[in-house]
């Protein structure tokens, strides 16, 4: 590099940027994406390689093309600890540098009981039990269900919490950052990041499982709203005569009728099973059979899938994204409950909000949650300048700037759970 | 003003928009509210005193506290045309530099009959008669209902315009820049820049009237959407089992049940009156009807009232905004219809997506269109580094970077009107 060059910190954040975003790029590809001029491009590149940040090789290409050089992240430049706090287990993971996950945990969740805050404490130990990759890791993300009061503390019905101070315990704790991420925020940011709104300015991410909720991207960025609870769909009284009585005590809330628990619980009502038989359902056996025929099991999909449509439908008139995509529970069933949704989306919705609208099944499968943790943990690194320089050399007298000592290890396994390393 | 110092642009930006939001400010409370240092707003309020563009005086204050000296923006500095294409009378405007507006003219729009554009051409040269104002205009701001196609021409139903090419049109005649906005956009922002939402970073502009439409503020901005048709709640099938027939074509819609014409065909309905004499019926007479305990009126308040209600209710649970702007024909039903509205959304919203809203009803009138398109017609000079500099003087050699030239005086009167001038 020529002496006196000053690398400028936005320039190293649109390459790391782009390198996790799509991988293998030539120079003049980041050029392109990032918009950078070819001085400052090759400036970023020569100052990210010195320090081991990125890797180059020769890619060989088809016979009378000339040999390329692609750019990537190294894999192994830093880690990030991921934490999806949704649904019926508590996973968590370990990711490389490029966002694949190279070591994960996971709880079962007790039905009904609260969850004890060292179960998060203790799985974030067990993914970063090695020692060499623990040296390396950066920063913990985590996806949260429910929102956050004005101090932060978390407020969530399915782990039982009521106000309470995760972040706080995880930093007397561990010695890295810690950020959070709504679930729906996650979600789609996951999505925008990775999946199918790359590229896109204005996206909606439907999960429908235990809860209903809608992820939103405005304008490229993740709805904010006043104090964090936007995209909360779930409670529309989207059929407001329906009798249908719903966890937060009204009827006709979208829950109601089209979450995983309440199609179960329609089908066992109309099948007539007995209260205390009906733990052993799940919504895939419903699934399951209403493709074998069973007319109950069409039925009550019929009822779900048209008022999840509708609401849809509601949210891409007042919206007009570019890309709706389904995930939760709908991921398993595209062949027997999206159809429907799809129909009454086509039929409720006006035509001209529907021009140039995608609607698509999310990729990014079950890891989506945990994949948007461990890159949110990513972006958050980028955007604050000293821990940017930090990711930026793998020396960790360098690092020392913002203070990523490794923390004791603790390996006793206090709480049962499976790890899976790779 | 020191030799040598640059204005910025940014800097005359932030004066002017400040000003034309707030009158009678001191230097510090300029200074505060833009986030210029001291510095910098005085090189930016003697370069815009000495153009002629502010103004400053002294108020004096009340005993014991010294004089203080107030700017404010020349009101004669600049005039800007608004138009409002939506209603039943097609509405011109002339506005100042400060946004009151000094001359209006309306055209009664015919009941089916295509608008024919020349009428908009006519009203735009009524406006801008009198020949020492002409001098000064800056530009024109529309505000249309309906929807832009990709090359910028206007569909509206209402106005019988399938593709109307209007900003070209009106290139062709006037000198002067030419900005459009959605009727929605316009409400909303009118509110930011000058009404309840001042402040706000999220807030919601419901129209009811001839149709239904949310006006959306996100982040400070506008909601924009793929192709500029966001906001259309209007189609929600709000009541997906009502047999209401909307004229789109389907059931069920939100303006089938609560829109202005809605409302009076339900009650012409209900009480049995002949189509053929249902057309001397205004919405007010439904609302003082009301009043008078007219028990048919009542009902369709509440149904209508309800609908709008869950409608709210909805993109309250979806958005989370700060402040919720009611507007069109409810401003005149604050003690009947309104109510029904509030009642609805808080039985029907879950109570944390209400902490912190505040739901009003808007100040700005009627002329909230005309105003929000001649403010629109400001900021979009504001944004343009070229147009900001030729607002910021009085000397018409210096405007005429932006070829300002006054048009050919054309005063017949083509087309019939009423025009006020003050």
């Amino acid at each position: 590099m020529k002496a006196g060059i000053k690398i400028a910190d936005q320039w190293l954040r649109q390459v790391l940027e782009i390198l996790y975003r799509k991988r293998d790029l030539s120079r003049g590809e980041i050029g392109e994406s990032t918009g950078l001029n070819a001085a400052s491009a090759s400036y970023a590149l020569r100052y990210l390689l010195d320090r081991g940040t990125l890797v180059k090789r020769a890619e060989t290409q088809s016979a009378g093309r000339r040999r390329r050089e692609v750019f990537n992240l190294n894999s192994e430049a830093g880690y990030f600890i991921g934490v999806d706090l949704e649904g019926d287990r508590i996973r968590f993971a370990l990711t490389n540098f490029v966002g694949d996950i190279c070591c994960r945990w996971e709880v079962p969740l007790e039905f009904r009981q609260p969850l004890d805050p060292r179960v998060v404490v203790d799985g974030i130990r067990k993914v970063s039990l090695d020692p060499i990759r623990r040296d390396r890791i950066l920063a913990i993300g985590v996806s949260y269900p429910g929102l956050l009061d004005v101090e932060g503390r978390l407020i969530a019905v399915n782990l039982g919490w009521n106000r309470c101070p995760l972040v706080q315990e995880l930093r007397t704790v561990f010695p890295w950052p810690v950020f959070l991420e709504s679930d729906k925020h996650s979600c789609i940011v996951a999505e925008n990041w990775l999946g199918a709104a790359q590229g896109r300015r204005n996206a909606l991410f439907l999960i429908a499982e235990g809860g209903i909720g809608l992820g939103v991207l405005l304008d490229g960025r993740p709805l904010s709203g006043l104090h964090a609870v936007p995209g909360e769909i779930g409670h529309w009284k989207i059929l407001p005569d329906a009798p249908d009585l719903c966890n937060c005590g009204a009827t006709g809330c979208l829950e109601a009728i089209a979450s995983s628990p309440n199609v179960v619980r329609q089908y066992a009502e109309l099948c007539g099973v007995p209260k205390e038989e009906r733990a052993g359902i799940r919504v895939v056996d419903v699934f399951e059979r209403a493709r074998q025929g069973d007319a109950a099991a069409a039925a009550v999909l019929q009822r779900a899938g048209r008022a999840l449509g509708l609401a849809l439908s509601h949210a891409i008139a007042l919206l007009n994204p570019e890309v709706v995509i389904l995930g939760g529970d709908l991921i398993g069933a595209e062949d027997i409950l999206v159809p429907i949704v799809l129909s009454e989306i086509r039929q409720r919705t006006l035509p001209v909000s529907l021009e140039g609208l995608k609607i698509v099944i999310s990729s990014l499968g079950l890891d989506i949650r945990l994949k948007g943790a461990a890159s949110l943990a990513f972006r958050k690194m980028l955007e604050d300048p000293l821990r940017l320089r930090s990711m930026c050399t793998l020396d960790p007298a360098e690092r020392s700037a913002t203070a990523l000592q490794s923390p004791r290890p603790d390996s006793e396994a206090a709480l049962p759970g499976e790890l899976v390393c790779s």
